[in-house]
């Protein structure tokens, strides 16, 4: 069966094509008694408007595309929750491509949604893919890169300080008295990961307590299993009495592992984690995690994007939000201070 | 700035806009020598087809559509994967919708992707939406619903039984020798709920064990905290020695709950949920869980979308996955059996 096409609306509607035309396009131009007369065809035939078709025209979609690097990871899918809500207040749709961190994944998606002439993207990578965008936006569409500074001024970003972040853990895992801090994640390639890195290492300079790096790509749940197994098998001596997990998935791992193996969480290793995702704080040993999605990070996401999207003057193209450390019991109650 | 149109690469590569056409739709039909030329015509120019206007032309699109209630939820982030890679398989990208479980945003995503002219909608949701999607399906895309067995003959569906479920949950609280299960979950008007109550129900008839049903419409560990905490402010004798949870997050906020407050876990309260989510069995007590989704959940969806899609006869359009109990710590080790 063919698709119900805008001659059928007219014919239906007894009006000229144009009219329907101007009905979709220019609405206030038709006399309410046609319009309503078109509307009761349109609904009674079950027609749809192009929007490919009316793209074309006007030049304008009513969908936002979002590339996320892993939806299972519920860090993204809040993301995507907290900017819907927003893009939602403002008509709009979102449409979310998932990755699965591959870059040639990124690169399709990117392809896809522009050659559905999307109004704007939203990119969260963990690869180097400013110059990509670069090219897309040269082609008319604006990008907001999430997650990450952007090192070009014309890359709009809304990230978190992660070096902050990184400092702020460690210098509780010190203030807790922990004497080996074992930071764990990887690649360290990864912007966001050296960045935690570093504010980590910037903070146990010179304080006397050795921060050992583990290198585990793999940031998921069972990426930190394997890693509190590891750490299981050392002599208890050679055990960090803290770890700092670049993500929760990570922290949540280590945390169920070394406990199922006897290891007491926080009195004889203190778990840190980041992102603050839904199941740190329903843990059973609720989970002390680096929180960086404010409420308002959707809402400054969106709006930077909107400025983009209207070529309105913004002042600074790189919004970077400061994270907020939430202390729980997976490294309370047993420090120093 | 204007977009590159298909007549810049034409002059740009020295051939007439009619062979750029073919190249872009017949490549098959373009000499070798004239195909380089135009594909470099394409990369230097940052050309991208509109694949709005291919779509219009060929009636043909490179993407599916999804339309998930929640994808914090890691069960449903755990669909759209092993769709995704199927869909990868096939040269098509899967665009996901969110639908925060609101029919109206659901319908929103309908009509939008109806617009952008997917070639085909995978739909889970929990709200009585088959004449919405008979609608899509008259006008020529054709959808899949995910997770219930569609009621209409026409409607194709791929879900898990989630009667046998039920049962098989309740028949394992049984066997380890409860006399008191809490079925926790709601809405009961939703399909998914009361099949998994239904197939629990026919276990517990003449058990002599007590079935209560606890109504939690908000399926979240947030919600299952609140239910965890009710328990606790019962006398120890008036609270069931069983829990069977609708999903995991609702069995994971109980699980917690009731633990910090002092309850074991299986020895006083078994707990059981549903999905087997990523986080069932990280748990810190790993958690039983009934496990829908197979290998083949992806494919199996998939392939039925392109059978419709591609118009290919098909025996049965309602496939039903039985679904397996995997038993862990939260009830395992303390029964009669």
């Amino acid at each position: 069966m063919g698709r119900v096409g805008i001659r059928d609306v007219a014919d239906r509607a007894d009006v000229a094509v144009g009219t329907v035309s101007n009905f979709l396009n220019h609405p206030d131009k038709v006399s309410a008694d046609k319009a309503q007369r078109i509307q009761q065809a349109i609904e009674s035939l079950g027609f749809v408007p192009s929007n490919a078709g009316r793209q074309l025209r006007l030049g304008v979609s009513t969908v936002i595309g979002y590339i996320a690097p892993d939806v299972s990871n519920p860090h993204f899918a809040e993301i995507a929750e907290s900017v819907e809500l927003r893009a939602s207040d403002r008509g709009v749709s979102v449409f979310i491509g998932n990755s699965h961190r591959s870059r040639e994944r990124e690169d399709a998606y990117i392809q896809v949604f522009e050659q559905h002439q999307v109004r704007g993207l939203l990119v969260s990578s963990h690869e180097p893919i400013e110059e990509r965008l670069a090219q897309v936006r040269r082609r008319g569409t604006p990008s907001v890169l999430i997650g990450q500074r952007a090192a070009s001024l014309d890359q709009p970003s809304v990230s978190i300080d992660d070096v902050s972040g990184g400092r702020q853990a460690m210098q509780h895992l010190l203030d807790i008295g922990c004497r080996h801090v074992a930071f764990v994640g990887g690649p360290l390639g990864i912007p966001q990961v050296s960045a935690r890195l570093a504010g980590a290492s910037e903070v146990a300079r010179g304080s006397g307590t050795t921060l050992e790096v583990i290198n585990m790509p793999d940031r998921t749940v069972r990426g930190g299993h394997e890693v509190g197994e590891a750490l299981l098998q050392r002599h208890a001596a050679q055990r960090p009495d803290g770890v700092f997990a670049v993500n929760d998935l990570l922290a949540l791992g280590i945390l169920n592992a070394v406990a199922t193996g006897g290891v007491h969480v926080p009195r004889e290793m203190a778990v840190v984690g980041y992102d603050d995702n839904e199941f740190a704080e329903a843990s059973l040993i609720p989970l002390t995690s680096v929180r960086g999605r404010h409420q308002g990070f959707g809402t400054a996401v969106m709006d930077l994007l909107f400025d983009m999207i209207e070529r309105r003057p913004v002042e600074d193209i790189h919004r970077v939000l400061e994270p907020d450390l939430m202390v729980r019991a997976s490294s309370a109650g047993i420090g120093s201070i």
